[in-house]
């Protein structure tokens, strides 16, 4: 395969993250592709965030995996910045290329540039496979992720 | 008990702040509280940080809990803005009155005051307590939490 660039998302990007972000079991139910102007909105409260960072993977000129970390300063942990991975996709294309511990690299590599003492995520119970895949990459399951929809 | 209020931490509470992170089984072994720069330095991030909210209750004019709440924009639900949930605390004075409570509720009515559509945190799988007190408010343990210490 042809090299593999991560960068940060410009408002172009948009169509083919939601995609991404729909392209899933569970997004699936949450997203919707044609009606594209509540993710633009988004977008731009991101980007005018200095804590977070939204990339995408371009391969071919095509996106093809997407991250968001955002950077959250704190007192605990003796003054810790940690950081939040959300909202990884993986093309379909492209599972099982690696692309997925690419993306998490990445982001592990940015939050130790930034400083971060720790790096968290949730993962939905019922994703199994992605339990996995975050404990091989070094990740412990300490916790539990609660959640309340508004 | 006298009246409990719930505001924004100001740089004289650092001290009360630590002092209850620290009283904690976990934060014990995580916290220094006779090192104050660090949490200071920290303060002032979360000040700078216009996403950031972080609490503290006060009854009789001593901070007896504190909380802090990041909002997170994201593409994600549509646009969706999350909030989450860390470093929740309730002095050892304070226990079972109803704090805890009182302090979750804040979030998430400021949660919903900042149009977010989920609130979100995670508890050490070693806090069983903590875990039945979130799902009482209505929280669902839907999710893993992953840790990656850098």
């Amino acid at each position: 395969m042809s090299d593999l660039i991560i960068r940060p998302a410009v408002p172009d990007d948009v169509p083919a993250i939601v995609a991404m972000l729909a392209d899933d079991p569970l997004g699936a139910q949450r997203e919707s592709t044609d009606e594209l102007a509540p993710y633009r909105r988004a977008f731009e409260r991101l980007a005018d965030d200095p804590n977070q960072r939204l990339v995408v993977a371009i391969r071919d000129g095509r996106a093809v995996g997407t991250l968001q970390l955002t950077l959250i300063p704190g007192l605990s942990r003796r003054g810790a910045t940690r950081s939040l991975i959300e909202a990884v996709r993986v093309h379909a294309d492209e599972r099982g290329s690696g692309l997925g511990t690419r993306l998490i690299e990445w982001a592990v590599e940015e939050s130790r540039r930034q400083d971060c003492q720790l790096v968290q995520l949730t993962s939905d119970a019922t994703r199994i496979e992605a339990h996995r895949f975050y404990e091989r990459l070094g990740f412990e399951a300490s916790h539990l992720g609660f959640k309340l929809l508004l």
